[in-house]
């Protein structure tokens, strides 16, 4: 079959044709792709930044944003069918660890991960296992919704923490109305009537983020703290939701936190600095966020399914990875790439 | 009555002959003070360093630990009568706003601080309210427990919340087995069957902390990082209240700290420094801790009348305030410093 | 003033002249009654049938659905002032027992009950204290929102706890879509994404149940369990909020139940009658639901703030309170029945 | 091996040669078997009262208590090893429908149960899998905690539920102390320092309960309602445990239940009959309590390895079966009956 391979560090992908991959275990699944999301963490793979970290051999195939149909099941599986359309959460889990049993399988002690550290779905076809693998409503295209399975279910996975502490009347603030962010707001909009503040650096991501249900924009221009306290009647909001994470970001953000606030870090990239004295006297909290589990990926499905999230896509075929990632890296995609097998 | 006052910033406190304090609201409550703690923070005030912060105007008087026996009730006092032995909360809080109103009094927007912001508890009498006190049971001598309202009260509510996340086979880490640490490992040992790892850097507090309930005291000496991470099996502590919060304790402490587990900021001091990559990455969280409210100190008071959390006092005479300052100054003080007026 | 009273029981209640209510305490509030809603509670108080459980005695001022304008506040409030619209929670609560300080206002120790157990707001004035006072946004009327007092207030507590357990892609059952279950759909609407599916006798209530935001509407008419487990591909709802509570509901909505669901208790009448068995082998839950807390009641009015909850109601001059009484007794009353004095 | 069969009902089962049991999935485990509790629903399985609702083929072997060593494991099965202690959850579950994600594995929608609907551990090998087996500290004897992994992990679950609402100075009554009972008063004992108060008939099962930790025991002898007012100061206590679930327990339990407590159904046989009235105006909750999880089994065997649980035992021979039955039977067995192949 085809596929987007990794030959070298630092070296173009190239498209070429491997074997396709078998079912090894009863619980293995093949998955024919439908769409593959392009990620900035394909740049960065590229590169050899993520060299060390997925300790991948070389070639591996790219793509970790994967949604299609099944094209293959184990012995022991019993709830999916050949046909089905999927989309992938993006670790195979165990099933037995602490972790997988509490339903936090995110930290699953042996996960693989398909795109990162082994065969991923810039190609026809993808192996994972029954774990992973979520039916999609006959409503949703797989090449609609890739790109939920990872960027989408991070900003899910957040904001429905902070949604479960919010209640009528408190102020959550979105830092980052971007491809994460745009979808939080989507997300926090779904689950809870808190008004919700969107910062952003851009005129047109607010006004984005103003049709997707955000409650007040405001523009990161310096002035943002203090016009996020005018609106809180001086102090601050119970959440804030940092899809950022670096640059003044964070600082500004934990100035807009009220007192017994909740700093959600999504964004990465900065370093959290802040005096322990200003972390008791307030009682603030920062609550770190991986991405979502697989119950997190059915629900953030059942919202796609009624619309209630909705992401811009730009399709690619398979053939013009090079364009896709080139447009990515300079800034040219509108909404997601996905790649078109 | 007799009361030590701040008089000027950086002079020595006096005793001073006051009017006594009267009761000026229906839910005003006067108390005949039975010990009150001599805490550092008083040598802070003495110094100077609150001058900003609490605004308070000279001369008024130190205490904000503080027990003793009801003197005088307001008109519309019903649960506590003259007589009564209590202790109180360090607060005295409105009951009107809404975190008063959801349990979560420490946030009061109108709270005012005896001993911080008004006069406290180096006298004969104090005026607090109905709201900030707490019956004491008769086996309880007020001066034995005066120093558990503020820095016993400290410990308990981060030690609370922490017990609630923990689980039998969880692992908790106290960093400072000191005044407010000691207290912490006996509510833990209450509270949860979780592993209680004490890290000190005084064996004398270690073996304390063991007397207390520690099942694995690590000295903390630059190998209690991977001392920690072998009594976990390699992957660290689900848990790590923090009661030092300052010199190398926040990156040890870091360092300590299972995948998704939760720090308890409580001692102050230093910077939190963390790169938000190691926060979602691990998906770990930093969790703010102010003193307990009000339903906090009822509670300690039940593990103190069942002798589950004890302390270690010196008395007093009030009159020997300055001995009392100067031991606590000079380190020379067994346990926590009481006045006795 | 004008103020209707209970005279004697089993007698029509009278308008009459009687003193205005008089500041007692610091913390007191009378409130200029904007509207007072007319319940069903009303007819049975009238009836006797609550002589011995409120012990109230006569003559007294009925009314315990009550909004309006602060016309005169006690020393120690500061919060409201004189003009200020308001709602009134219906309890008058004492903000010093366990369960006022844990916001849990509704078990109030010393808690009394405006009319019901002491005079209420069919008059122009009514004393409450500042605990039960919540302020309403200038665009809110207080004739239109006081059924929301007690009414309102109970489904939204109900409402609230349950969807604090729902997630997107389950489902929740309302049984009864009248006075409070209407209030609950809306509720339920804007705090959960999960699906609602109403159930009711009435084709009127389900078509207006559709309006508010219901998923599905199911008439009872014997068919109501099999169609619900048709709409939950046979599992049942994982939740059921019972705003009926008595004729064959209960039985009913037991079977709609999910494994581990919850059944929400707000209706009353009949009996809960169910095998210990059956209680366990599924292991489901019975939740009781009284009215709400003043949390509650402040989230509510933001709700209603926004639009998001509203009420039909028909306005009667406080002069007409025979003709509103009768007409809620013979089932005239389009919405709810509102005294404007 | 040899296996005691059930070959007909209401005939005595019999020890047979059978095939022993073989890998047939790779994550398939099969134990030989330590010891496995001799259960009262094994009598009822011999009557035919399981006979409908496991639908299980005869002729099968019995037991659904199991714990022993590890004999043999499919190739999928990483964490265990030939020779490993292990206890067995008593469901071999799926890991892949939404209750095995979400911790919840009691509720598995592919589950089955192992002497009940399939061969279980009358015999000297048993066939399960990765997901039923907890590695046993090697200070534990599988014959020694057999009886935990069903009878001791539902008494753990409800406690466990029960714990986690409950504060210092709450109450909780424990109703029946025998085979679940005195499990659960351990387990709150190690949980919870919320005040335990047990209620039997038996002065003997009251006397163990005060040994293994309750505070207060009380005699079932129609005062019991009264005596646990007394001691609650008449408030009724803040939850219920009832073990027993029939009788006259269930009306005294619930009378002994505070406003806004929570009653835990553990016990069956009687039924729930409580008006409606009654569960809102006090705002009391109905708890269904099953077995628990596997993550509930791992935490108890923490408790069993520090000696916080501990179970009174009399082992026989597999091939005294019949004794152990007819001892059951007839009230004679001291403690747990273990079967030892």
């Amino acid at each position: 079959m085809r596929a987007v391979q990794v030959i070298k560090y630092d070296n173009a992908p190239r498209l070429v044709d491997v074997p396709e991959p078998k079912i090894l275990h009863p619980l293995d699944v093949v998955v024919r792709i439908g769409g593959a999301g392009v990620c900035r963490t394909d740049l960065h793979i590229i590169e050899g930044q993520w060299e060390q970290k997925s300790g991948v051999t070389l070639p591996y195939v790219l793509g970790h944003e994967n949604a299609g149909w099944v094209h293959e099941v184990g012995s022991a599986v019993s709830d999916i069918a050949v046909g089905d359309p999927v989309i992938l959460h993006p670790l195979v889990t165990c099933g037995l660890c602490r972790a997988c049993r509490d339903g936090d399988d995110v930290h699953c002690a042996r996960a693989s991960f398909p795109g990162i550290d082994s065969d991923g779905g810039y190609a026809e076809l993808l192996r994972t296992n029954a774990r992973s693998v979520v039916k999609l409503d006959p409503s949703l295209q797989p090449a609609d919704v890739a790109a939920l399975a990872d960027a989408g279910l991070t900003a899910y996975h957040a904001a429905r923490k902070a949604a479960a502490a919010l209640s009528p009347g408190d102020r959550v603030v979105v830092i980052g109305a971007g491809g994460l962010g745009h979808i939080g707001v989507q997300v926090l909009r779904a689950l809870t009537p808190a008004e919700i503040i969107v910062v952003d650096r851009s005129a047109e991501a607010l006004r984005l983020a103003g049709e997707l249900g955000a409650d007040h924009t405001v523009r990161a221009d310096g002035s943002e703290v203090s016009a996020v306290l005018d609106l809180t009647g001086g102090s601050g909001a119970e959440a804030v939701i940092d899809f950022v994470g670096e640059g003044g970001a964070i600082e500004a953000g934990v100035a807009m936190l009220r007192r017994a606030g909740s700093y959600y870090v999504v964004g990465y990239g900065g370093v959290l600095n802040v005096s322990t004295i200003d972390i008791i006297s307030t009682e603030i909290n920062f609550i770190g966020n991986l991405v979502g589990s697989y119950s997190d990926l059915v629900e953030l499905m059942v919202l796609a399914t009624r619309g209630k999230v909705t992401l811009h896509t730009s399709a690619y075929p398979l053939a013009e990875f090079h364009q896709a990632l080139d447009d990515l890296h300079h800034g040219k995609v509108r909404g997601r790439a996905i790649l078109i097998p």
